[in-house]
């Protein structure tokens, strides 16, 4: 059940012009359920990525990023469930570039034009013929108002599907946003990894778009964690089709910031979702570092904090654990921190406490306050280290029986 | 119920001529257990610690640090459960430094002669006077003979005692070595902390015991991992009397390599006793890195397998679970390395089984081989990394629905 998060209704998903999606049943790994997602995108549309840091990476992974470096001119995507084609070797290449040719030939253009992902069990070889066997399915289903289905369709482990939409007006056009992601853990290598898509009907020249997804992701997808894991198929793919009539070439465009934020928003929506619908998850941590000499050290803390199974076992139990939180901040690895200028508050919207200040308990912290906040479904932790003005957010979950027993129990 | 792990008898536990130790129930935090203990060290004995990195680090281990950095000639220790004396600030400070005031009076030594441990409850102050009427009571019960009580008496949520003691004959003398520790997770705020205390009658120049304790916690007490959170108040503390007639002032010296390595050993007994005690656990499990380029580089690898929630729960569901180990070598952090050289076995005793290589599952591996040595409670993970000579070890436990009962119920 995740926290705070239902999938929005059909008729809420904007479509994007000049992005179709088709989904399919392939039979890939399960029967009776949708494992299989194609994008077509017009001529024009520009697309870039950020992919997983993890040196197992996945075989798509690795043909994603040959094929975006190299500048080709991206018109397909295909998304599988039900195997990851991880930990595969040369032959999971093979299967994975025999994928994009299949779909190429069906859509006329050149494989290299396919970007192919794959989320499931690893270790085990792509199913290429059942895969390919259901394209002409997935090319059938092709409409621009499908992305309820697409959302549907790359789920594993997920127990929602993960999906969000925004309009807005730019340079008097309408501009559109929308997106999926999937995962529920941040790494389940039997059915791995966080995927998210993200397409826009403004026109974004692909250097921008470069530069813009790589910002993107450090503020939504890279900003959270279930588990500390990493995947060997996380992917994050933006897509600007240009048919809005709205064109951004440069950060100085008049309307570029509006755009900007209106994307990151919807990115930050689909990552949070995936906190909310972690394995096991009964609450939704933000932990919010300030006043750090630079953000790199706010993420160390922030992730200390977000990572540490004390901390998070004390959210499951609705436990105002001080302790485990200040040792989190104490070990995060910054090595002159000065934990008398420490400060950090217990937040459940606008109920917020004062908890720790100059090195142990605040003076007129109760213990009811803080217990008070720790049964909210949505909880910050706000940090300030009192040394600077850079600042970094974590979204994480608490640590329950359930995901003892979810990864304990699991096996595909 | 700790992993094929029970403290030896006290008749097993050698006393160590030089130092005598006490222990009185005091009554802390709790009534009718022992909380209190106090070693009494010969003139001549020298002393060096190995201390938590935490930034948040308790009182006590700033007074420690104070005054094996200005050489002070230590002559006691006192040692209490119950409370950490830890994020208490300057008050905590005070407290500290007055019972070893109080020690040192009753003893006739310096103020400064004393080294104060702490572990129990964070955030709450020292209960200093309970603490001062318990110290007549232990050091009336004052002996050499009295290492299994002090292993009871340092306990906090330690569902077991854990000493261990060796005796060699080097250069024609008989030396011993004794030692206790204590700690169930990495920490436990609330009753926090790892402690080691280990005491030879060899005689080890200061320089030389400052050198070597370093070494021999980068091989025993850093090299576990229960939860991968660091204490507010870990300590490890070597102890040298002297009085068995043998000394040493250089690595160079006669017989040195065979006492470093028996206390080494006892050290590393004393580690994986916490590990074989740790939180909800059921299995005991190496990580053993080799075939790095740098030492450090097999800790990242060894610790990311040892840290990952996802692998420690395929232990305790005896999942040979490859995807999730081969993942965590992959996100270590070692930006240059070729998962193609990479090999995995999975080892119980003499059974060995090569599971990975050349990116993937290695092709005679077969997963009832996986699954019989994953069903055993001592388990190796061996880790080749295929691009150097350097090598590490890490201890470490399973993930169990106990942990997360244990954390998420306990409140002192």
């Amino acid at each position: 059940m995740p926290v705070n998060y239902t999938v929005p209704a059909p008729d809420q998903l904007l479509p994007i012009a000049g992005v179709r999606l088709g989904v399919a049943e392939a039979g890939i790994r399960k029967k009776d359920r949708r494992d299989l997602c194609v994008f077509v995108l017009e001529p024009g549309t520009t697309v870039a990525g950020v992919f997983t840091q993890n040196r197992f990476c996945a075989a798509p992974v690795q043909l994603c990023r040959q094929r975006l470096v190299a500048g080709e001119e991206i018109r397909a995507l295909v998304i599988n469930t039900g195997n990851a084609n991880a930990g595969t070797g040369e032959p999971g290449r093979r299967l994975a570039e025999e994928s994009c040719v299949a779909l190429a030939a069906m859509l006329g253009i050149a494989p290299a034009q396919v970007l192919p992902f794959s989320t499931g069990v690893i270790l085990e070889p792509l199913p290429l013929e059942r895969l390919v066997a259901g394209l002409p399915a997935a090319l059938a289903d092709l409409k621009t108002d499908n992305w309820h289905a697409a959302a549907h369709a790359i789920m594993t482990t997920d127990t929602v599907a993960k999906a969000a939409s925004r309009e807005l007006t730019v340079n008097g056009k309408s501009v559109r946003i929308s997106g999926i992601s999937k995962g529920a853990g941040m790494i389940k290598p039997n059915m791995a990894t966080m995927l998210g898509f993200l397409a826009t009907d403004a026109g974004i020249a692909r250097p921008l778009l470069e530069k813009l997804v790589k910002e993107v992701a450090d503020l939504s997808f890279n900003c959270i964690t279930v588990d500390g894991d990493t995947s060997t198929n996380d992917s994050f793919l933006m897509l600007a089709s240009g048919q809005a009539g709205v064109h951004f070439a440069s950060e100085s465009d008049a309307g570029w910031a509006e755009v900007k934020a209106a994307l990151t928003a919807v990115a930050v929506e689909l990552a949070q979702a995936i906190v909310r619908d972690g394995e096991g998850a009964t609450k939704f941590i933000t932990v919010a570092v300030e006043g750090g000499k630079t953000r790199e050290e706010c993420r160390l803390v922030a992730y200390a904090i977000g990572h540490s199974p004390l901390v998070k076992t004390a959210f499951f139990a609705s436990d105002p654990n001080l302790g485990r939180i200040l040792a989190a901040v104490g070990y995060a690895g910054i090595a002159d921190l000065d934990v008398d200028g420490v400060k950090v508050w217990l937040a459940s919207g606008a109920d917020s406490v004062l908890v720790a200040e100059q090195g142990g308990r605040a003076p007129a912290y109760q213990e009811a306050d803080g217990a008070r906040i720790m049964q909210a479904a949505e909880i910050t932790v706000r940090v300030d280290l009192g040394r600077g003005v850079a600042s970094a957010q974590v979204y994480t979950c608490d640590f329950s029986y359930d995901y003892v027993k979810i990864n304990a129990d699991y096996r595909s």
